[in-house]
């Protein structure tokens, strides 16, 4: 039985990591359908979206699952209970994605504003935060967790270079207005995928370490969506 | 024992739903600190997040003990296992709202572009939706929960409304920009909130009757932020 339980608690950590991929996957998709205008490439974003769907839902059943049959205690509870959040947070990581590819959609047929930079280093950094953040979550590793909840500073400073840039762009030239708007709600949605990451990395030290850190790095002041610039 | 723990679950109802009308509360003073731009509530909009944040973490910790105290089975392991979300929903609930809250504090000191109409309207029908579903949890209401989930769509249209209309405001007046972006994402604050409140309501569908139509709405295809409008 104990040892039963302990592999089917390695096929749920196998199984988060495949929906972090996945979920990594589909934020590279949907900035690339952006940067290319590529509607076909966007359309896919919708289809792996429902993929993405279908698995939160079968992680969600294995967890409860385990939580009926295993009646784990203490360390694992927490880990399966964790592993819960993380699912919901990687579920809306597609959800973001899926935003994102909208705004390709519609943004399809009309020039882009500029060459992209900033918001394919936004992509990268949330997806690395992504990754190493569930990395962490399967090693149980909360050092490795606790590094990663500072470097979501570096994502909402991109954010507020952006928003800032493409602000002065609409000054400059009203007939970008519509343009630039998408793009200040795709950068706004890949700041959230960088959210997420810290919940994962946050609930990686909760269960490592029983302790709460969840809602400190708040305590520095709230800023809202773009600091007080 | 039996009757311990139908106590200790009417309990956790109890704080959700607690928690759910601060949620309710702190939406609803957000929203008024933009409309007066009153830099004083905006602030008591920070102060009162930090209460739900700590209100979460008792929460979690109070799921995390009946599941492991209690060891409940089936419906009531459903039941635990959806407070978790919802709880979690909540949490977020406040974040929009300290988002909003930020916006007021970067708006106050200039004029506001109009009279608020649909952003408040917005916030009532988020909150309306929040404030059933956590109702319909409570009564593992899932006919009412069902009804709730087609609501989220008004909220939507509100939401694309608003967006056409201050771009509207920013083609005639390059002037407007940066104030009418802060309420594009303000209103984009609120539609969340009016997602996570559907969320909640298909929690309960899915635990009262253990079937899952989360994904389902999605299917009717996917449109992004705004809508291929």
């Amino acid at each position: 039985m104990e040892r039963h339980f302990e592999r089917e608690l390695e096929e749920l950590k196998e199984q988060l990591l495949l929906m972090g991929g996945r979920a990594e996957s589909i934020v590279l998709k949907a900035v690339e359908s952006l940067r290319r205008l590529d509607e076909d490439l966007a359309r896919q974003v919708f289809a792996d979206d429902k993929a993405i769907d279908r698995m939160e839902i079968d992680i969600d059943d294995r967890c409860v699952r385990l939580l009926a049959l295993q009646q784990p205690m203490a360390r694992d509870l927490r880990f399966i209970t964790a592993a819960l959040k993380i699912n919901n947070d990687l579920e809306r990581v597609g959800d973001h994605a899926v935003n994102i590819a909208g705004g390709a959609l519609r943004l399809a047929g009309q020039p882009l504003l500029k060459p992209l930079v900033d918001i394919p280093r936004m992509a990268a950094l949330a997806n690395g935060m992504l990754h190493e953040a569930l990395d962490a979550f399967v090693r149980r590793d909360a050092e490795a967790a606790r590094a990663l909840v500072v470097r979501d500073d570096e994502v909402d400073l991109l954010n507020q270079q952006v928003f800032r840039e493409l602000v002065s762009f609409m000054l400059e030239d009203p007939t970008t207005i519509t343009r630039a708007t998408e793009l200040i709600l795709v950068a706004r949605n890949l700041e959230r995928v960088a959210d997420l990451a810290t919940n994962v990395a946050e609930e990686v030290v909760f269960i490592a370490e029983a302790r709460v850190i969840k809602h400190h790095a708040e305590e520095a002041g709230p800023e809202g969506d773009f600091g007080r610039s």
